[in-house]
């Protein structure tokens, strides 16, 4: 396909509208739309929020009459299914738009292709994969769940330069500076939800919120209202959690995992927002890929935040699709806690493979973003 | 000061001048001089080897009879003594210059000061300053020897991001890539001497030469016959050099240190090229300090290319200056083998302090640049 300048051009702002949306329209995805008439834009809109429209209509109502033989831009496929809103493929269908140009098909069963199916069998034309790219890494944790039912997983790691989290006796404030922990708290407010390990909560006592106060800049584009908290996720396979953990405070939606039952007396003394859920255990440890499979219902992405032997147990099975390390720029000696606990590799072709995907200064520290990449040894573990 | 447009387009040319020796004038510093009459450049030099002419003979010689009444810029405040070169102060003094433009006087206590003195005794104005932070940086070890006596200490580190060189067997092949190991040569290169620790000479039987096949663009500024090779120094504390080691097998100097004398039978096998040296032990091993004064006599920069314990000994003791850390975008895992033995700090405050002067891709690894910061809790340990 041939994209013309303004194809390019129009599908770039549907693509800048629907970064609008990135943190607030969860478990849905970003979704931009333009519609160009006469090479004038007449409409354009994003969704913003799960319930409310989709981008194509927003879009429609601002073009009104003037949508009929325009060319509309979508970031992805339109859906064909009556959901929450009726199919947007309907919509465009009937106030009579000429050309749909879309980004990426929707790989959501419920769509696949039929959302375009039904435009072209309207005798619209209808042109895909414009700045597919960009449009999937957009929401990747959504196409992940769509095509394989699990979240996209993102371990957050801190460390300094020879990888130790803390000293020897557990001394670890500060490592990273203060820029790499605001930091932090856009990572957890892009995630549905954030784990992490009973380890992490006896010796620490986190909240795990996404405090407003933190956000920097990213305040301008969201009100305080539309923060949407993570589910906080705690595995606490044989059922430690203390009741009068930080965490519970703070009223936002808190899951408790457990390989056991927790007490009547714990049970009864839990907040409203908090629920538990008790999953199979492997070696004693609870599953993590039914954990996921729990997860992938309604979460696109998770991070974990958790310590070396939870980390790296993600990582170590190949459930890792992420890894996010600040590293300060800093020597703790080998005496230091170790930043991963993996598997005792005993060849160089056996360790994770990592692809480095950006690369910057936050403050004073530098976030490597990395993606796993599927490992061949590590199928089926 | 207020410079003139000239004044520093001229001491950058003399500055880029005094890199060309770079890599061939140590022990000397390397130093550019450009020689400017009626605005226009009438002379340039620079040293190239020590032994022959300084950079002001060379700028003088083009220069001729149009250096009376000229201005000339040098990187480093002129020479005061007769060493084995004629002093070249006497020499601009001699020609008639008007004016002299240094950027950093020259802290060789044969100089100090009173090269710029002999100048201003014989009516010439001297200015000092210009660009002096860079021309310093191009003779930070040089500066230093001159200064303390001691050589300025680099210690070369390649890991994983989380900290390791090695997996739980020993296996470390490759960690970082063939850019990486290129790279190093040129550190090499720079270096009057590189030290290694026995266990590593024991391990990997290393060669520790420059492989002037590996020196990459560098080629093209200098001939197989321009490269010095560093002196490759052994710590050998309980005198367990085997004679068969590799390092032998390349004829450039080789400095065996222990603390006990080695077998009258292994002395007698020993090539030419070798020399042994018995330092103080302190607390069973060598005396860095004492191993470092002894060096200081002639070599500007030496590298530490050595094993966690050694390499961790000349940080932790605040003995290095700097450290250039390979960091290869893969992780390990706890169990693989620690970059860096350091004390058991108990306090964030104790750590080595460190500042980042450069961080850049070479290959698919990242190279860290970072300067040791004296920190309190290190002196006199």
């Amino acid at each position: 396909m041939n994209w013309s300048v303004l194809d390019n051009q129009m599908m770039s702002r549907a693509i800048q509208l629907a970064r609008k949306g990135f943190y607030t329209t969860r478990p849905n995805p970003s979704v931009g739309c333009v519609i160009v008439n006469d090479n004038q834009i007449v409409g354009e809109g994003y969704h913003q929020k799960a319930g409310e429209p989709h981008a194509e209509v927003h879009a429609l109502r601002m073009a009104g009459e003037l949508a009929r033989g325009a060319t509309a831009y979508v970031t992805l496929e339109p859906c064909s299914h009556y959901g929450r809103t009726p199919p947007c493929a309907l919509a465009l269908i009937n106030i009579g738009v000429k050309r749909v140009v879309v980004a990426v098909e929707d790989p959501n069963p419920q769509v696949g292709g039929r959302g375009i199916q039904m435009l072209r069998d309207a005798g619209i034309q209808v042109d895909v994969g414009l700045h597919r790219d960009e449009a999937y890494a957009l929401n990747l944790g959504f196409m992940k769940r769509m095509e394989s039912g699990l979240p996209w997983v993102t371990v957050k790691l801190a460390a300094s330069l020879d990888g130790k989290t803390a000293l020897s006796n557990g001394v670890s404030k500060w490592i990273t500076g203060p820029e790499a922990r605001r930091d932090v708290q856009r990572l957890r407010l892009r995630s549905c939800a954030l784990i992490t390990g009973i380890e992490t909560v006896l010796a620490d006592d986190p909240s795990l919120n996404v405090r407003y106060s933190e956000l920097g800049s990213l305040r301008a584009q969201l009100s305080e209202s539309q923060v949407l908290q993570p589910l906080r996720v705690v595995l606490d396979s044989r059922a430690r959690m203390p009741i009068t953990a930080a965490l519970f405070a703070i009223e936002s939606p808190i899951l408790l995992v457990s390989t056991v039952s927790y007490s009547s007396d714990f049970m009864v003394q839990l907040p409203a927002h908090v629920t538990c859920l008790q999953l199979p255990a492997i070696e004693g440890r609870i599953s993590l890929s039914a954990l996921l499979s729990y997860l992938g219902k309604s979460c696109n992405q998770v991070l974990i935040e958790a310590g070396a032997t939870l980390a790296g147990a993600f990582i170590g099975s190949g459930l890792a699709d992420e890894l996010v390390l600040y590293q300060a720029m800093k020597i703790l000696g080998g005496q230091g806690r170790n930043l991963l606990e993996l598997p005792d590799y005993q060849m160089m072709a056996d360790i994770p493979t990592l692809k480095l995907v950006d690369e910057r200064k936050v403050g004073a520290d530098t976030r490597f973003t990395l993606r796993l990449e599927s490992n061949p040894s590590l199928a089926n573990k």
